[in-house]
């Protein structure tokens, strides 16, 4: 797939400060494409200043809100591709604030489409949704076909929000799809806390030499993601024009036990000691099972490939940190 | 199923104002139930003074909105059943209007939910949604499992909402059920335009001497389903036990094509004429294919068997609209 297209194109990212919006951002600077980020940086979410350590020059910042109408109609216009990460990221915060998970998740996606039906409708949109949609999983790999049957308010206003974007390029022709994210990790992740992506909070833990509570006997299988082998696969998706109108899983490819992240992120930091606990009551009404996604229909469509394999991954996600520890502790 | 064990117990309907609210009313009411409707009487919805004509006294009515939490939070008090009928039900206005969708239809499913769960987790719901979850239909008869890509923003909402109800059993213990309706039709359906319900529409073109217009060769299937088979159902999956937390089809459990149903009505009217034609461009996109639901699941739960052919309930719904015209059109 052909990325140098994007040199000189108008790219927008929405929650472009956060984790996988800043790597994106990093990447697309490094194709030539003149990026504009709209963050709003709200608390506890993902945006971090320092994610943008020396490309703050090569960025046009956008400081505002994807529910703010008005500025989204503005700040589509012109565009060649947005990315839409911005979000209410955390699941468990989706059950004690559903209204707030309405409107960042749902509600601002109408609103972008909108301004995108009125003001540009050459875009190409690409929605960043996650493999939470499918709930608990009845077999491995998960194709796109599987049952989608969220266990939170965040997986059922994701998948809402997944088709509102086929449906606007199904009604009025607005080019858009939308990829399935599981597990993602890899630098510029946030790990102030423990409800946001769990590779990065193990390697925190490792890294204070503390102890990671792995529940049950940590056999359950998930689908750990590098952030760049992630990237790679926004581009491929964005430029790309057979994905218009479809829905993507993006993965590894590779099958990955729980305890077996957690023994080598401690492998990987020399510090850190992995304990196997038993699981709280509450936890077991999130618990999809095992997860990994068949990500044959993108391969097929795109030729992306990953790269990146978990010890590889998790050996620069452990230096990342060790050496800006301090701006996300 | 027993129903006398309604007698006496405290019913809240919203939307009651409307066609299947209205007509289930009158049911609640002969079996002795204790009914408040609220209905914000929306204009162009389904929203009729005349439907409560003669049973005027026996309901408490409120005039408001489900989007105004501080009342439906004082409403839901003390009742012991809850049907939520409360809607934008016109699948063309959704994308004109999205936003005004998104909160009707999906916002005050939260705020309902969230009112039972701080002030009355005891309550059973039934929450009204539609086939037009389903989009373009892969094989008939229908299954709950069959894949869920609604057409129009207007089932997208209201599979959203389905899979609130859904969750707030799963994670709160409030017990809810989904019915996914086909085309019901029957006395007190609105009939002033032609987005509401196609049989109440040709009925009322019928009764008119006017032309009725069936696309194509009329040969597509639909699954008619009459108000009192459709308000029984709701009766019987409210009262069961083994309804809580799950989605059940509703509907006939016949094949009618579209041109019999035309050609029945205009028989029974003694007026009108059928007259085939070709389809519009635009109204492709939300044509979904033949419909017919499988309701084995809810027969099997509930023992719920339907009662009425097309040929008695267009009789029937001919007759009202004779009657009560002036009122209607």
């Amino acid at each position: 797939m052909d990325l140098q297209k994007l040199n000189n194109l108008r790219v927008l990212i929405t929650g472009g400060m956060g984790f996988i919006g800043s790597n994106l951002c990093r990447a697309l600077i490094e194709l030539g494409a003149k990026v504009t980020v709209l963050d709003a940086s709200l608390p506890e979410q993902g945006a971090n200043k320092f994610n943008f350590k020396g490309i703050e020059d090569k960025i046009e910042f956008v400081q505002g809100d994807v529910r703010d109408e008005e500025l989204i109609e503005k700040t589509v216009q012109g565009k060649n591709f947005i990315f839409d990460l911005a979000a209410q990221a955390n699941y468990l915060k989706s059950s004690e604030e559903p209204l707030l998970d309405l409107d960042i998740n749902c509600k601002s996606k109408l609103i972008l489409l909108e301004a995108c039906r009125k003001h540009n409708k050459e875009v190409k949109i690409v929605f960043t949704s996650s493999r939470m949609v499918y709930g608990k999983i009845e077999s491995i790999p998960v194709t796109e076909r599987h049952p989608t049957n969220p266990l939170s308010l965040y997986g059922i206003h994701k998948l809402t929000a997944e088709k509102y974007f086929i449906n606007y390029f199904q009604n009025f022709g607005i080019r858009s799809s939308v990829i399935r994210i599981p597990n993602p990790y890899g630098p510029r992740q946030q790990v102030k806390h423990s409800s946001y992506g769990i590779v990065g909070w193990f390697v925190r833990l490792a890294l204070d030499n503390e102890t990671i509570k792995v529940f049950g006997d940590g056999s359950q299988i998930r689908d750990y993601l590098y952030i760049d082998d992630l990237v790679d696969a926004m581009l491929v998706v964005a430029v790309s024009d057979k994905t218009d109108g479809k829905v993507y899983n993006v993965g590894s490819g590779r099958k990955t036990g729980f305890k077996e992240m957690a023994d080598t992120i401690v492998d990987v930091a020399g510090s850190g000691k992995v304990e196997l606990t038993k699981w709280p009551d509450d936890y077991e009404k999130n618990e999809t099972g095992d997860y990994v996604a068949d990500i044959s229909k993108l391969q097929k469509d795109t030729g992306w490939e990953t790269k990146v394999s978990f010890k590889d991954g998790a050996e620069k996600t452990v230096e990342f940190y060790k050496k800006n520890k301090q701006h996300y502790w």
